[in-house]
C-alpha cells in the first residue's frame, strides 16, 4: 500500500528529462491562456514562444501580456510567419478549423498537439491523419485523461485482474453550458463549427475515449437516442443523449451526455469481480473509487486539477516528439472516435443499431 | 432542515392504525422466514398464522419452529385449508406459480401481495389482473422501494423541482448470484420458472419500476443488447444486460444489470438543475445524495434495512386492505413492468427499438 501511494504520480510513460520543445498556441480562449498556457510554464519539456490569433493586433496584445516572444495572425501562420521560433503547434480552436492548421504544421514539419475531438467530421479528421502521415509529422489528439495518474492506475489495475472480466460500464458526462458561457451563439452550438452536435462531441468523447483506453477494447455497434428542446439547442441534435454501447468481449456500455444539465461527471467500470470508478470522472477532478470483496478504497490526491492534467499531457507529448517515440493517442486512435461518435448521431438519426 | 430530518420516516401513506391483517405466507424460503416473517411480526397490522409449502409436513415443521398456527401443503391450499385464518396471502414463490397461487386465494375472497417479477410473462400477469378484478381483491405487487423513505423523500423532491426538468437516468443492478446462492439449478437461471431471463427480471427491475415511480413517466420505446457466457447461464439471454429506455418528456435513461457481476446498485436522476442520487440504490441500503446548486447533502439512516423495508411495505397493503383504499402498485402497475421487460428482451433479440 505505501509504495503504491508513493507512486500513484509516477510517470510511467517517460522516456527522457532532456530537451524543450517550443509552441505555439492556436486559439488564445480562456482553455489556451488560464490552462494551457501555465501547464506547459509547470511542465519539464515545453516553452511557449509564439500565439496564434485571428489578428496579428490581437496576438501581439496578447503576447505582450503574458511574455510570450511572438504574436501573429492566422494568415501569417498560414505564411510561415515565426516558423523558425516553434517546434509544435497545439491546437485549441473549434474542431473545424483543425485540419487547416494541421495542414500548415505539416508543411512546415512541425509536430501538431490538436484538441479532441480531433475535427468535425470523420473525412476531415481522416485527411488530417493522410496529411500527417504523408509529411511524417507526429500528430496526438489531446486526450489527457490519459496521462492523468488516476486513469493510469485503474488501468494497471484492470489489467492486473482487479475488476475480474469487464461486464458494464457507465459513463456522464453532463454541465449547464449556458451557465459557464451565455452566448447562445458559441461555436459548440453551432454545427458548422462542432461537427455532428455538441453533447456527444464535446462530452460524450470522454466516457468513450478513456473506457477504450482504460479496457483496451472497442465498441462494435451502438444505439442511441438524442433530442433537443431548450431554444439554444435549436442546431444541433443532442441537447440530451442516452447510447448503448456493446464493447467486444460482451462488455455492455451505457452513456448519458447532456450540455444542459446539472454538472456531473462518472465513469463506472463493474466486473466479475471487482469494480472501479472514476467518480467525479472527468475535468481534472478524478476521484478513484475501487470495490472488491466487500472493501472499498477511496483515492483522492491533492492538487491534480485540470491544469496539473494539461501539464502531464504536454510533457507526454514533448517526450515523444524529443524522441521520436510512439504516441498512443495519434490520429489514428483519434479518428476511431470520430467514427464511433458519428455513428452515435447516426443511430439516434435512424433508430436503428449501427455496427462498426 | 431540522422538519425535514424529523419527518424523514413519516409514513405520509398511512390512513388508519387500527385493525389487523392476517397472512398465509407461500414460498417458505430464507427471503420468506427471515426477512417476511420478522417484518411483519415487526408490523403495526399485520400477523402470520399460516405457512404454506410443498408438503405439509415441511410446513407444520416451520410452522411450528416459528410459532406460527397452522401448516399446509401448497394442494391443502387450493382446496381451501384453514382459510377462515387468514385474510391476505403473501406469494414469494418463483415467478411461474404467482398466477397459480392468486387464482385460488381470488377464489378464496383473500387480498394478494405478490412478490415482483408478478409472473413468468405478460400474458401470465394480465391473467393474475383479470382473475382479481373479477373476483375484487386486492392485488398489491411487492415493490418495496416505493414504501422506503429514501424513496419516497426523493420523489417529494422532484415533485417540488429539486432536480428542474429532469434529464437523464441512470440504473444499474448487480449481484454475484452464484455467490450468493451456489446452486446452478435454482430458479433464477431456469426460463420456466423465472420467465423472459435472469437478470432484468429479478434486478432491473429495481431501476425500471423505482424511476417510473419517482418520474411519473413511462417508457416509450427500448433498445437493449444481452448475452450469456457463463455456462451456469447457458439457459437465460441474459446474465449481462444493458438497455436504453426513451422515455416521456425526452428523458433518456441507460440501465446496466447482471447476475453475475460485482455487487453495485445505484440509481442516478439528473435534471437542468439539479442530481438526486440513491447510491447504494437498492436491497435495504438507499442511501440519498442530494445536488443542487454546488452543493451535495448525503442523507443516511440508521438501521433502515430490507427488513425495515418489508415492514413499510406490509404495513402499507395492509392499511389498503383494512380501508379498502387504493393501491398505488397494484396489478396493473405491475403489469405495465412485465411489458416494458418483455420489450427489452424483445430489443436484445432483434438489435431493433421496440416500442412501448
Amino acid at each position: 500500500m505505501k509504495e503504491w501511494i508513493d507512486a500513484y504520480e509516477e510517470r510511467d510513460w517517460q522516456t527522457t528529462t532532456d530537451g524543450t520543445v517550443r509552441y505555439a498556441l492556436l486559439g488564445l480562449g480562456w482553455w489556451t491562456i488560464d490552462l494551457a498556457l501555465p501547464a506547459i510554464r509547470d511542465s519539464d519539456l515545453g516553452e511557449v514562444t509564439t500565439f496564434v490569433s485571428s489578428s496579428t493586433e490581437k496576438a501581439e496584445r496578447l503576447a505582450d501580456e503574458n511574455g510570450v516572444d511572438h504574436g501573429i495572425s492566422y494568415d501569417e501562420f498560414h505564411e510561415g510567419e515565426a516558423a523558425g521560433a516553434y517546434d509544435a503547434i497545439y491546437i485549441g480552436t473549434p474542431n473545424a478549423f483543425h485540419l487547416e492548421y494541421a495542414e500548415t504544421a505539416a508543411d512546415l514539419d512541425k509536430a501538431i498537439l490538436c484538441e479532441k475531438p480531433m475535427e468535425s467530421t470523420v473525412e476531415r479528421a481522416r485527411e488530417m491523419v493522410e496529411v500527417c502521415d504523408d509529411a511524417d509529422v507526429p500528430l496526438m489528439i489531446a486526450y489527457r485523461m490519459q496521462t492523468d495518474p488516476a486513469v493510469r492506475r485503474a488501468k494497471e489495475l484492470i489489467e492486473d485482474g482487479f475488476i475480474g472480466e469487464p461486464v458494464s460500464v457507465y459513463g456522464n458526462n453532463s454541465q449547464p453550458l449556458l451557465e459557464m458561457n451565455p452566448n447562445t451563439d458559441q461555436w459548440r452550438l453551432n454545427p458548422d463549427l462542432s461537427g455532428y452536435g455538441t453533447s456527444v462531441m464535446d462530452l460524450g468523447i470522454y466516457s468513450i475515449n478513456t473506457t477504450r483506453f482504460l479496457l483496451d477494447r472497442e465498441p462494435q455497434a451502438v444505439q442511441a437516442q438524442m433530442s433537443a428542446h431548450a431554444e439554444a439547442f435549436e442546431d444541433v441534435p443532442d441537447e440530451r443523449s442516452g447510447a448503448l454501447l456493446a464493447l467486444e468481449d460482451g462488455i455492455k456500455m451505457v452513456t448519458t451526455d447532456s450540455q444542459n444539465a446539472h454538472d456531473d461527471t462518472q465513469l463506472k467500470i463493474t466486473g466479475t469481480e471487482g469494480q472501479i470508478q472514476l467518480n467525479p470522472a472527468f475535468h481534472g477532478k478524478a476521484k478513484l473509487h475501487l470495490s472488491r470483496n466487500g472493501t472499498t478504497i477511496t483515492v483522492e490526491h491533492e492538487e491534480f486539477d485540470a491544469e496539473d492534467e494539461m501539464r502531464e499531457e504536454f510533457d507526454y507529448f514533448a517526450d515523444r516528439v524529443l524522441t521520436d517515440g510512439e504516441i498512443f493517442p495519434d490520429g489514428h486512435h483519434g479518428l476511431q472516435d470520430m467514427r464511433i461518435i458519428r455513428a452515435i448521431h447516426e443511430a439516434a438519426e435512424s433508430d436503428d443499431i449501427v455496427e462498426l
